[in-house]
C-alpha cells in the first residue's frame, strides 16, 4: 500500500511551480513531512541525459515532436520507477515539477498528436503512479509569454514557441482539469505569492488528513 | 506515393544481419539503386545519442524495461521522419539493421512488457512506416551465444544476457514471422554468406519486379 503524497504541479512556464514547490516543501518539513522533490524531465541520471538531449537537440537535426514525447515518456518511466514509488513506500512526500499531464497537454494538444496515442504512451510511462493531486496553476497565455520575455530566457526549446502555442496550453490544462476536478485543483496564477501558498496548504490539510495525523 | 523500397534485417546478435546488408546494398548499388543503410537505435544526430545512453546507462542507475523501450522507439520515431521517409519518397533503397520487431521481440517477448502496449508504441513510432519486406536471419540461441562470446564483445548492454534471453528473442521472432509470413522471410543464419545472399537478392527480384525495371 501507498504510505506517501505525491503532488504534481502543472502550468505554463513562468506561471510560478518552482516558488510554489519551494513553499509547499518547507512548510510539509515543518510539519515533520520527509520530502522529495523533482523536476521532469530528469531527475534520475538518465533523466537528465534526457533532459539535455530534449533542450540542446542538434542544430539544424530537429527533435520530430513524436520523438520528443517518446523522451519525455522514457525520463518519467525511469523517474517513476527509480525514484517517485520507492519515496512514496517509504511514506515520503513526492513534489514533482511536471508530470503525465505535461505530455497531455504540450504534445497531445499544443502539438496536435492524436490524443489517444499519448494517452496509451502515458499511461505505460506511470504504470499506475497517478498523483494523489495535481497544483495547476492557471495564467492567461498573454501574460505567461510577458513573463517569460522578462525573464530573457529563451535556452530551453520549450520557451521559444509562439503565443498561440500558450493559448493552446492553457487551454489544453483547462480541459485536463475539468475532466479530473477530483484531482486537479486549480488556481489563479495571478494570485499573490503567499496567498497562493495558503490555499495549497488546505487543499492538503482537508484531502490528506491521514497524511499529516500519522 | 511511395517510390522507394525498405527492408529490415533481423535476428539475435551475432547471426551475420551486418554481413547481409553489406552484399544487398553492393548488389542494389551495382543494378543502379540509390542505397541507403541505417541501424537502430541510431541513425540520426539525436539517434547516437539515445544509442549512446542506452549502451552507456550510467554504473548503478540502470534503465528500466520501460524507459528503455520508450528510448528505442524515440530513436526509431526520429529516423523514420528524418532518414527513412524522405529516402524513400526520393525512391532510393533503404536497409535497416533492426527496426520495430526487434523492440516486439526485445522489450515485448523477452523483458515480457505487454504486448498490446508494446504494439501501440511501436505504431505511434513508425506512424506507419512499415518494411516491404524483413529479412529474419534465424539462428539457434547457443549458437548465436557461441558466436558473442567469440567475439568477445560486451560492451552492449543487449550483449550481456543469459541464454534463456536469447532462447526468449528466437522464439518470439519466429512468432512474428509465423503472423506475418507475407512481411517476414525467414533464413537460416547457418547457410554459408554467399548462399544467404543470393537467397535473399532472388526474394528482392521475385517481389519488387517494379522496382528494378524503372
Amino acid at each position: 500500500m501507498r504510505r506517501g503524497l505525491f503532488v504534481t504541479f502543472e502550468g505554463s512556464e513562468g506561471c510560478g511551480k518552482s516558488t510554489q514547490i519551494r513553499h509547499l516543501a518547507s512548510w510539509l518539513q515543518a510539519r515533520g513531512a520527509d520530502v522529495v522533490t523533482v523536476r521532469e524531465p530528469g531527475g534520475t541520471a538518465a533523466g537528465d541525459e534526457i533532459r539535455h538531449l530534449l533542450q540542446h537537440a542538434p542544430q539544424g537535426h530537429g527533435l520530430v515532436p513524436e520523438a520528443e514525447l517518446l523522451l519525455f515518456a522514457a525520463s518519467r518511466a525511469q523517474l517513476v520507477r527509480e525514484v517517485v514509488l520507492p519515496a512514496l513506500d517509504a511514506g515520503r512526500a513526492v513534489l514533482c515539477d511536471r508530470f503525465h499531464d505535461s505530455t497531455t497537454v504540450y504534445q497531445g494538444v499544443a502539438r496536435r498528436l492524436p490524443p489517444d496515442q499519448v494517452a496509451a504512451i502515458n499511461s505505460f510511462a506511470v504504470g499506475g503512479c497517478l498523483p494523489d493531486l495535481t497544483i495547476l496553476l492557471d495564467m492567461d497565455a498573454r501574460e505567461a509569454f510577458a513573463r517569460l520575455r522578462q525573464r530573457g530566457t529563451t535556452a530551453d526549446r520549450m520557451e521559444s514557441e509562439p503565443a498561440a502555442f500558450y493559448e493552446a496550453v492553457r487551454e489544453g490544462y483547462l480541459r485536463v482539469a475539468a475532466a479530473e476536478p477530483d484531482r486537479l485543483l486549480v488556481l489563479d496564477a495571478g494570485r499573490a505569492e503567499d496567498d497562493l501558498a495558503r490555499a495549497i496548504q488546505s487543499a492538503l490539510t482537508e484531502r490528506f488528513h491521514g497524511f499529516f495525523s500519522r
